[in-house]
């Protein structure tokens, strides 16, 4: 019935393109298809293929969650604060934290060693689109087709890592109008070089947070290492310290989370109706409790401090994006969008007849997703890290019995390094907040599905939550990470015959845990997917790759320029200065989050206020592109995205640059603190290429 | 049928006050009905008789928009830049502008003598309501109480004007729930000071106009004189240079112009569909006129600068009012009230069958409106200055022949002196922009309502707008303030006789004028204006004086306390600094309007950058309040008045401080600008009450 190959035909790409095509700055553009005559026409700059290669290659992916660059030829990484978060907790003790203190290594021998930071760089890419799609026909059910894809492109992992020992992975694009394989290099040696303290980097905290104009120091140094020696990384963007002026051109490279710019209006309507609304009162609830459990002292309040402030976020962007749904016009313009794609389609009978029944597949499955939805969203492992390292430890030993192919997804054979090596981190854990957490999660589950449901009644095992909580924590072992290695090592049987409350929890929730994620791969995932691909291909066939694909965690290229924006009435200006630092600071009495650094107050004096703090820009970007360098036509470093403005948010569902913009740290403020604040002039230096004067 | 005496009934007074009732910082109250008990719930303060008399008789209105108040013994007068702007303009000449130059008397010889600007102080009150409403009985049809009520207004008015010479006004209160006699005090002798400039008063110009953050040192001081010396003014505010600080209490004293928060739902509809959208594109229209009339060069700009910022400030009052309108909240919010209010009314059968019929008379009266709206939009006298100066001077020739009690509200006996002053202002008229704006309004008239109609036909007397607006401009000897002298003097014969072109036009045009002013009367003001003392009455039956009156530019006192609020994301603090401005000056790289007076960058080493400049507080103020000052619970000034965000613009309907706030120039930052930016420290002493050191 239907064929998944898109009919690209020339006249049709000549037809009208009044749907979703990339205006103005948008798009989130793979290195292979970049915008080159769009960019020629506007700013009149033409990225040459060697351009490309050294900003792909100078441009780097930090755990699972954030983007960076090499700023010297000796490995020097730059990334945000909050990027570094993770791992300036995990390094810090109840004695010395650096998240609030900062560290500077002022030799090599006083870079510290991250936990488990491990850092990407894609190296190589190349089209697999003919093997994937070869691998399912028109004969199959939607199910059996997904199952034949997941096989193939494990297969092509496989077969990529053991040819390379490369980090392999196969992306789709276009939502299956391309497949990719990407490789990676692989650091897991990673050291932490600098940091301010997170007084400076998150000056204003949770209330500036997603606004501008805004005054944050979000930045901090690593150095990749091989063989206990900095490497070697040619590739790399000299710092510009005069920085990005109002109205340049500049590009972001990094990492783009997740968009979802082609959704339905079934799905959208769905996440407005259903999803927003929901997760909103569940991060309530959770940030609620973390400030109960930081309430208990100081250590708690350091050890909750990273949750807590990755929920506030999380809040913040689930309101912005919620936001961008429930306004009218935005709702209007992917109305219309999918109006006249669906017109589009349904005007040409051979296309109607290959991707016409899309939409409706999709309704379909939204609906029966909403039957179970409730049920789903509670039968969780419960916990917070032990809970889902118990998990984890089951999951992988079970799935590393089976076939590659039939694994779950995360746990086939070119994921196992990844997966291992965030089973097995050091980092600490803090029994008390787990078993807080624990609790509350238990509680959380009890009210919502009763004590009577069999999921309820495995976790709870006849308990009431916080004495169960107790029991859970006390008694397990994988606090130590030897003891989890241990586990994976002794396989089945070791599992089987495990009696730590934790796995035995994890062990029996797992089939229902399973036959959950069953029935959703075989009701809603493979059906929507295979309906996204016809969508893809339906779009394939008119627009090309005129367009862009949704983020997926997968390097893409930005271009916008610097430029403010209408806001509140008047004008946001496209950058502040240290003067703005100082007006918000005594505007609000110098009291938290509005207190300026002690350092800061003490060497006023010394440096020029009206100097450049922070930018913004009309770059696509999204979650995941932070710690992003902006980079000029030289291909040199002239600002290091952020964070997104309110007005962004939306662009989750839609780019819309009349008040939504990206916010960066200017290059001027990065060599003014390195420089007059923090004394290490030496690493500006490195930064700016000034060899000579560097360490 | 009706009767307008409130039904103040004890136990009514106790029923359930969910309508309108004062919450929070609400309310522009008058002098004789402070809300005590509030205040001293809320607040803990109970002002006294002799507070209130203190402010009350330091308390100043301006012209006929802004307020001010005594700040010196000897008559000093502080109140906004742009409320003195017109007297800055009329005192500048081509060779010396006040307005973008600033001036500074150093001595009294030196203080400025203002063209027409007149100053009143609110010296005495009485209510007069049981003599207003007893001119009327219920016999009479609505036009003939509306005669009889103007009628006794303006005997009262003659009557006290005779006995005290002071300037006499009725004023209506609650919609007729009450009327007072108020005599004010009059000062015509007003002499500039001091006034700093543009670029310091209005730094953000237009953009930032209604707006917060803000950084402008919008003041301007006068001194009144009698007998050519300084008045005494034992009743002023010292200024206390700490000023408000975040949470403080403060009182704003002033005269809000009008708010429409007793609308009922049918006037806000057509307020809606039908109001704001002309008025919005006439404002577009008339502003674009005056730009390309300001681009024939420097002194054109000069010219028509003052109408340019005020058709600007206009345009932002429009739209946040509009969009007040359009807010759903807000709407739902006057809906419920009404709803509440009406249902309150039906449910005591007394007061249904006395006010039951209000809101159905005012609905009628609206679609009465709506026939002659487009008609009547466009049948204005055309032209800008010497257009309404003809009109004023026919009106004022033809009504002074005629009883008091019959003429034109304006042209009563009591309102004659002020008619005069400014008919006979000796202000600068500049004849190539009265030609430009005759010329367009003529143009708009022909397009709007076509050239066979028979206004258009007298307007225009068969020639092209440009050569019309040409022959009345150069005909016309109006511009010397003598010849508009000898018209009035010469009486009915002397206006008859006079073949000045513009006069002509006048005289021709009234009768057609006074046809729709009449029928608007007959047929819409007079319905309305008693349907409003019905629900006035109403709402007085039910809450007595438990509320505040809709202002109406007399004397109010609003209370709140210094705060910040949440915006675009985050929270506006309650102030700004020097430091602020500074940013953003830099982050407009010193862009006009973001260009800091050449005085201010000069000075910048010898001042506290972090000294405050500008904030906001949640009193209920509207235009009018435009230099009113901020006083304390020790009845010292610590702020002026100047403006409102833009978010507080609904308070045009209803007052809501979530995130509408009055803004205002901070104590400190007079203090400081006068003693370190203009070497006027001795006005800083004098305000201060320092006397010794000053002059």
């Amino acid at each position: 019935m239907r064929n998944f190959r898109p009919v690209v035909a020339a006249t049709v790409l000549l037809a009208l393109l009044t749907i979703s095509i990339a205006t103005a700055d948008e798009g989130m553009w793979t290195f292979d298809n970049p915008p080159i005559e769009h960019l020629q026409e506007i700013y009149d700059f033409t990225p040459t293929e060697a351009w490309l290669n050294h900003v792909r290659l100078a441009s780097v992916r930090l755990g699972d969650g954030g983007s960076g660059s090499f700023v010297s030829p000796d490995g020097l990484v730059l990334t945000n604060h909050h990027v570094a978060f993770g791992q300036l907790q995990k390094l810090s003790t109840p004695e010395t934290d650096y998240v609030s203190g900062g560290f500077l290594a002022r030799t090599r021998d006083e870079e510290r060693k991250c936990a488990d930071l491990e850092i990407n760089v894609l190296v190589y890419y190349r089209d697999v689109t003919d093997r994937v799609l070869g691998a399912s026909n028109e004969k199959m059910s939607d199910q059996e087709i997904l199952e034949a894809r997941q096989a193939v492109i494990a297969a092509i992992e496989k077969e990529s890592l053991e040819e390379t020992d490369l980090r392999s992975e196969v992306i789709s694009l276009y939502h299956g109008g391309e497949y990719w394989l990407y490789r990676y290099q692989r650091f897991t040696d990673v050291r932490l070089v600098f940091a301010p303290e997170s007084g400076a980097a998150y000056f204003g905290g949770d209330d500036d947070n997603f606004t501008f104009p805004r005054h944050d120091l979000d930045m901090a140094l690593f150095r990749v290492y091989e063989n206990d020696a900095p490497i070697s990384s040619p590739d790399h963007l000299p710092l510009n310290p005069a920085g990005a002026r109002n109205g340049d051109l500049t590009f972001v490279s990094g990492h783009p989370g997740s968009t979802d710019r082609l959704y339905t209006m079934a799905e959208l309507a769905i996440q407005r109706d259903y999803t927003y609304p929901r997760t909103a009162a569940r991060l309530d609830m959770l940030i609620d409790s973390l400030h109960e459990y930081a309430a208990r002292g100081p250590e708690q309040a350091r050890q909750a401090g990273m949750l807590i402030m990755g929920i506030a976020n999380g809040q913040k962007v689930q309101k912005g994006e919620y936001e961008g749904l429930l306004n009218p016009t935005i709702w209007e313009t992917k109305q219309r969008e999918e109006t006249a794609f669906r017109k589009r389609v349904a005007e040409d009978p051979e296309m109607q007849s290959r991707y016409g029944e899309a939409w409706s597949m999709i309704e379909t499955a939204e609906q029966a997703y909403l039957e179970r939805v409730d049920e789903m969203s509670y039968r969780l492992m419960p916990g917070y890290r032990l809970g889902r390292l118990a998990q984890g430890l089951v999951r992988l030993v079970q799935e590393s019995q089976k076939p590659d192919s039939e694994r779950l997804e995360g746990y086939h054979d070119s994921q196992l390094r990844r997966r291992q090596f965030r089973l097995f981190s050091p980092a600490p854990i803090y029994p008390e907040m787990e078993t807080f957490l624990m609790a509350r999660s238990l509680e959380v589950m009890v009210s919502e599905l009763g004590d009577n449901d069999p999921f309820v009644r495995i976790a709870l095992d006849r308990k009431d939550p916080a004495e169960r909580a107790r029991e859970l924590v006390e008694g397990t072992k994988l606090i130590d990470p030897a003891n989890r290695k241990a586990l994976v090592e002794g396989g089945p049987a070791a599992l089987e015959a495990s009696t730590d409350p934790m796995i035995v929890m994890a062990r029996n929730l797992e089939p229902m845990l399973r036959e959950q994620h069953d029935w959703k791969e075989e009701n809603v995932v493979s059906v929507e997917t295979v309906a996204h691909e016809m969508l893809g291909a339906a779009r394939f066939a008119i627009f090309g790759k005129s367009t862009y694909p949704d983020a997926n965690f997968t390097l893409r290229l930005s271009f916008g320029r610097v430029a403010g924006y209408p806001m509140n009435g008047t004008r946001a200006p496209s950058r502040t200065t240290f003067h703005g630092l100082l007006d918000r600071a005594y505007s609000f009495d110098l009291e938290p989050p509005f207190k300026p650094t002690d350092r800061l107050m003490a060497r006023l004096d010394g440096i020029d206020l009206a100097t450049p703090l922070n930018f913004v820009s009309t770059h696509d970007i999204t979650g995941g592109n932070s710690g992003s360098p902006v980079i000029d036509r030289e291909g040199r470093l002239v600002g290091l995205i952020f964070d997104g403005n309110i007005e962004s948010l939306s662009g989750r569902f839609v780019y819309d640059d009349t008040a939504g913009r990206a916010v960066s740290v200017h290059a001027a403020a990065i060599d003014l603190a390195l420089r007059e604040l923090y004394d290490a002039g030496f690493l500006a230096d490195e930064m700016r290429g000034d060899a000579r004067t560097a360490r």
